[in-house]
């Protein structure tokens, strides 16, 4: 839900003008990622994505992500191309925000993927792993291990409104992931924030891999890790061990994991499941009145956290 | 601003191929209307707008506001046409909700509606007022004078927390429409708000009237005079006279209001003024936390309800 900033209609048509697209002739809010405003654009001769970056992006990083987008669409990777200015540029400003006109990709995100789902998207996960491989810009991870104590700090002295002990547990398992957070693992560029909503499906095939503004260098098997907690829980928060397998074994026949990036699964999925309880239980501490967005309920990745913190090795996730 | 109800990819396709329009290709809730949830629905065949109606909607009403849209679009107004299924229904249910798949049509609201516009508008309101006097279904307009009342009755105990005398204003106010209320102007089917985010322009030419979830029975020259407070104000306060005259010279032209529409139009400009202040103070004492949609100020319709009380007679309105 997310159309935060209002782009009126004589300022959309001025900035229009600035691209070779044709003319406006539709312009709706859409209900599209969380962080910022989006609208669909059609104009007479396509569709488009107008994205105005709202607070919450810094916008230094936005050539990062633009540049990202160009040099994935270059490598056939399905996934939003920033389209380019009569001026070459894909970040200017409208109505006082930053904002790229982006093409629209079909598809419909899957509510309840299915095993062959998971495969499509192991698939297409190693493709983009290995196209970013050349793009030359870097940016770190904030939202790793070093991270998380600060935003856990944020949080900590209300940590157990939501859930007794929920301090305690969090800070125990913050000091078992700094201890024993992996080193020397493949790095790349993640997409980091890759949930179903964020991959689009037509008919069987994946079509589509949308939003990313959480994109940086890291453990490439930290992504893959990410997606394990993303795709492989059942709503009532059982662990399907057939999608994990799908994932991973789809994955690994485009780039397979070394022995280092298997051993380190566990910890990497337990780190991920941290990550996202992490930023629930701050955004369920800091709620704005009013706001559009209802944040998650953090107690989702509490679970999956236990899950991992019981697994003894990879063949959990259904390798052999 | 308005997703409430989400529809899984699953129900949707089982939902779409009840029609004959194709395979999905894209699916995302739009920020359109304030009281349903709408989709944007692309099919291999075309653009579609899918409406969930939400609790504010009466399910009895939807037969008369569908069975208005296919009436209207079969006498060629610009407007969204309902899709009726393999079973030939228009309306049926999807996630719990009674649901509508309708056209889509192109173009943009304005923000700031230019004389042109207003003249665009008149015209088109008079061919939609002509067009619905074959409709043979009716419903009473709940929103009208003698709805006012209870809707003011709702709110009297905190009206004056929004502003001083606010419940003596209304109050006085609402004996003076009561009494001088009009009586047998023309009737028929009416748009019952008519705002310009209900309007859609392709270039230079209105190409859209959507949301006809108010449309009623009533007066004729009441939409008029709704469309007189909703596009003839300055966001400064100020009413334009201009705006005035083009609208309702244009409107004139294809429907002459007789001498008893003309001299009632100052009240009825009173009555609409008075409309939408009731359910806005009303909406705006009865905020849900949390809410998607922040309620509108509701002191902006007391300012146009000020102008009217003191309008003597309809050249005040820009006509001869």
């Amino acid at each position: 839900m997310a159309v935060y900033t209002e782009v009126p209609d004589e300022m959309l048509r001025a900035f229009v003008t600035e691209y070779d697209i044709g003319k406006v002739v539709s312009f709706k809010g859409i209900a599209e990622g969380v962080e910022n405003s989006n609208y669909l654009l059609q104009t007479e001769h396509a569709n488009f994505i107008l994205t105005l970056y709202e607070k919450r992006v810094d916008p230094e990083d936005l050539p990062y992500f633009l540049g990202l987008m160009d040099h994935l669409a270059a490598s056939d990777i399905p996934c939003p191309t920033p389209i380019h200015g009569r001026d070459s540029k894909a970040l200017r400003t409208v109505a006082g925000r930053p904002a790229a006109i982006i093409s629209f990709l079909q598809g419909v995100a899957r509510s309840r993927p299915s095993p062959r789902d998971c495969a499509q998207l192991g698939k297409h996960l190693a493709h983009f792993h290995l196209a970013g491989m050349s793009y030359g810009t870097k940016r770190d991870n904030s939202l790793s291990v070093s991270g998380w104590r600060p935003l856990f700090n944020d949080s900590v002295p209300r940590a157990n409104t939501i859930q007794s002990k929920l301090k305690e547990i969090i800070s125990k398992e913050l000091d078992y992931l700094e201890a024993h957070w992996p080193q020397g693992l493949p790095e790349g560029v993640i997409h980091a924030d890759l949930f179903p909503d964020n991959v689009f499906f037509l008919g069987d095939d994946l079509s589509g891999l949308i939003d990313f503004y959480f994109a940086c260098n890291d453990f490439l098997a930290y992504d893959l890790a990410i997606c394990l907690n993303a795709w492989c829980f059942e709503p009532d928060g059982a662990f399907n061990i057939t999608k994990a397998r799908m994932l991973l074994s789809a994955y690994g026949n485009i780039r397979p994991l070394n022995r280092d990036e298997l051993a380190a699964l566990p910890v990497l999925a337990r780190g991920a499941a941290m990550r996202f309880l992490l930023t629930r239980v701050y955004d369920w501490l800091h709620q704005v009145e009013g706001a559009l967005v209802k944040p998650k309920n953090p107690m989702e990745f509490l679970g999956r956290l236990r899950f991992h913190q019981a697994v003894t090795g990879p063949g959990a996730y259904g390798l052999d």
